[in-house]
């Protein structure tokens, strides 16, 4: 017997039918025996809905009331479920956010759990019933709803599942577990059974969007094994779990990630003078932008050319923010170049494992895809190339490596 | 200035374009120097829609389930109107039932309140705040969300105003006050300026559909002044307080009240012995149907023929049962009819006028319409008549006690 939190997105709880389905698979669990927690969404579709009244009402909401607006959402899931579980027999009870009390700090919109009261969840638990959460919301120390921002019911799932020391988070979405890169773009992309909450991490924040990074960062910190499950098909899913200790049974990489969220902007001909960096990404830091990839590149001239990634959305502001303070830097030029991709691979046995990236760069030569920037980390490297060859350089990586095969591990 | 709770319903908060409007009728308010507190009820058709939910996954929910599920509705109220006062520069902030908190039993579906924290409102209210509560919910001692039953939104609106000793509790509705009858009847029935809260329950009770019951009797208990308004139109509405102390400056009949959901039924030829109205009513009452008007006549030969009305839903109901028992009884006979109606004069006048029985029945007599029952109060006489003469009674009655002019007293 175990204790199962299990997570369902806003697409699995998207219809009464669908809301059916989970619970049937609820009641699997209980039948085998197995203590368990829901936590589920709003029904795809309605949070858009309740901001889209919101914006009829003002184009700035409070972020108080716009928490108090949302959460409706997953308040109306919760009942649905509990009465779908109970309507087959199975005893049954909904939380809100602030009735578990899931306690958080007051940052509306996108607060941060704080800690979490488990008596109630427990006291059902020991009583046979199943325990339905809605995610993505808490309460403030005065009382005040909040929620978690977008994704946060992943977090709502992991954090109850390390308050309450669950053998296992389980998060439900419309994929069947986390791949060696998207199946869209590479047919033979193959399900991971097992992957590292590091390289699900560097996964996430690379442009795979199979969980949310917080939720990760919290299922590590707290060591809450995770599992990604299909609410759709049955299977095992992938399990995210610690870093395994023997580095042989570990593979070089796990997976490619990529994102064409980004765009790029050189700075070119600035002075190489100490503060050069600071001058130019400061500016950009107090305008709020969040800069990815950094490179400086020293030239002939003692000049240097500096570029950084940035999201796409914010290219025009960053570049006019550069271009009203290239006086100051002694800068030559600003440009900006939108069609650009970035490619990561990532795996933990690259620790182990040198001439990685040689090996990369190589496989991107011989297609003729020119790379335009390079950042590594410790199971990381990313380069940035031009967009259209995205996908060539996807397939020709995952072949490459051979990605496509089961690793020599024996799970 | 004054402390003002003002309850709209969900047909005054229907739309945006309306929640808009309602923010400019409390910042007029505002704007005098009023403190207000706005209780509102889910925008018209959602609650509908979220039982339809409910029904759509079991035939039968929980109570607790469907408290969790229905006051989303409010919740999503009061949220759109703190954000329409916000918009237009007026401070406000939302609480849902439990965060006020409104403690109240655990009778989902028809909890009652019990005792209301008046703490944060009397906080927001001191810091120039409106403060905006959804009407119909609270939560028990143990936490869980319940909802007061129909037309709760009303008893919010005035145990908050008892709570905070408010100058008046304003129910904004469809309609610009309480009429001396239903205008879609009587063309030239009057708004009234004034009634008390005895005569209001009487109407209330007797088919009037203004205000529920429950809040009227609230607000007469904790002698809190009611203003019934209108949310669309301006006017001042009609009011309603304390028995006034002068005989003299209260109008005799207040209004008329009728309703067409009862219907009648006879036991004939009952042994009159001691005892027989129980024999008759005890399994009517054991079968949970609520009696209301009830004549007893005895005959010549020693038998009595014993009448009463029940709601036509139940008409069929009871007459199974006591024709199940009617022998054990020692009746001859159990009839129905559905096809009466009730009609209801009302007023605290009565107290100190005689013959307003007798006037009332001639006036009845001179149309021809036979009177089935009467049942009288201090302040009420009812009659049942053949269903087809209600128009013409109402009509009758109405201008026989010439309650489409202005009663001498002054205000």
């Amino acid at each position: 017997m175990a204790l199962i939190v299990q997570k369902y997105g806003g697409t699995s709880v998207g219809t009464i039918d669908r809301i059916r389905n989970v619970a049937r698979r609820v009641e699997r669990y209980r039948d085998q025996g197995h203590e368990v927690v829901v936590v589920v969404s709003a029904m795809s579709g309605e949070t858009n809905r309740l901001l889209a009244l919101a914006q009829e009402v003002t184009a700035s909401p409070s972020p108080r009331e716009l928490d108090v607006l949302v959460t409706t959402g997953e308040q109306v899931t919760i009942a649905l479920m509990s009465m779908a579980l109970q309507h087959d027999g199975y005893p049954a009870r909904s939380y809100t956010g602030g009735q578990v009390r899931i306690l958080t700090d007051n940052a509306h919109g996108k607060a941060r759990i704080q800690a979490i009261d488990d008596h109630r969840i427990r006291e059902d638990l020991a009583q046979g019933r199943v325990v339905v959460v809605a995610g993505f919301q808490g309460v403030d120390d005065a009382g005040n709803i909040t929620t978690l921002g977008r994704g946060g019911s992943d977090t709502t799932g992991v954090a109850l599942a390390a308050a309450l020391g669950a053998d296992e988070c389980q998060i439900y979405t419309d994929v069947d577990g986390v791949y060696t890169t998207d199946p869209r773009v590479v047919s033979n992309a193959r399900r991971l059974q097992r992957i590292t909450f590091e390289e699900m991490l560097e996964m996430a924040s690379q442009g795979s969007k199979v969980l949310q990074i917080r939720s990760v960062e919290f299922a590590g910190k707290y060591n809450v094994p995770l599992r990604v499950l299909s609410s759709f098909d049955e299977g095992p899913g992938t399990l995210i779990t610690v870093d395994e200790e023997d580095p042989m049974e570990q593979p070089v990489i796990s997976g490619i990630a990529f994102n064409r969220d980004e765009a790029k902007i050189i700075v070119r001909g600035v002075p190489d003078i100490p503060g050069a960096a600071y001058r130019i990404l400061g500016p950009v830091g107090d305008a709020n932008i969040e800069v990815d990839m950094i490179v400086q590149n020293v030239g002939a001239d003692n000049t240097t050319d500096f570029t950084f990634t940035v999201h796409k959305n914010e290219m025009e502001k960053a570049t006019n923010v550069l271009r009203s303070v290239a006086g100051e830097i002694g800068a030559k030029e600003v440009q900006s170049d939108a069609s650009i991709a970035k490619v990561s691979m990532v795996g933990v046995g690259m620790r182990s494992h040198a001439g990685v990236a040689s090996r990369m760069f190589q496989i991107l030569a011989k297609e003729s895809i020119n790379i335009q920037m390079i950042s590594t980390s410790e199971i990381k490297i990313s380069v940035v190339i031009e967009e259209k060859y995205l996908e060539l350089a996807v397939r020709s990586l995952h072949s490459g490596f051979e990605l496509e095969k089961e690793p020599f591990e024996s799970d």
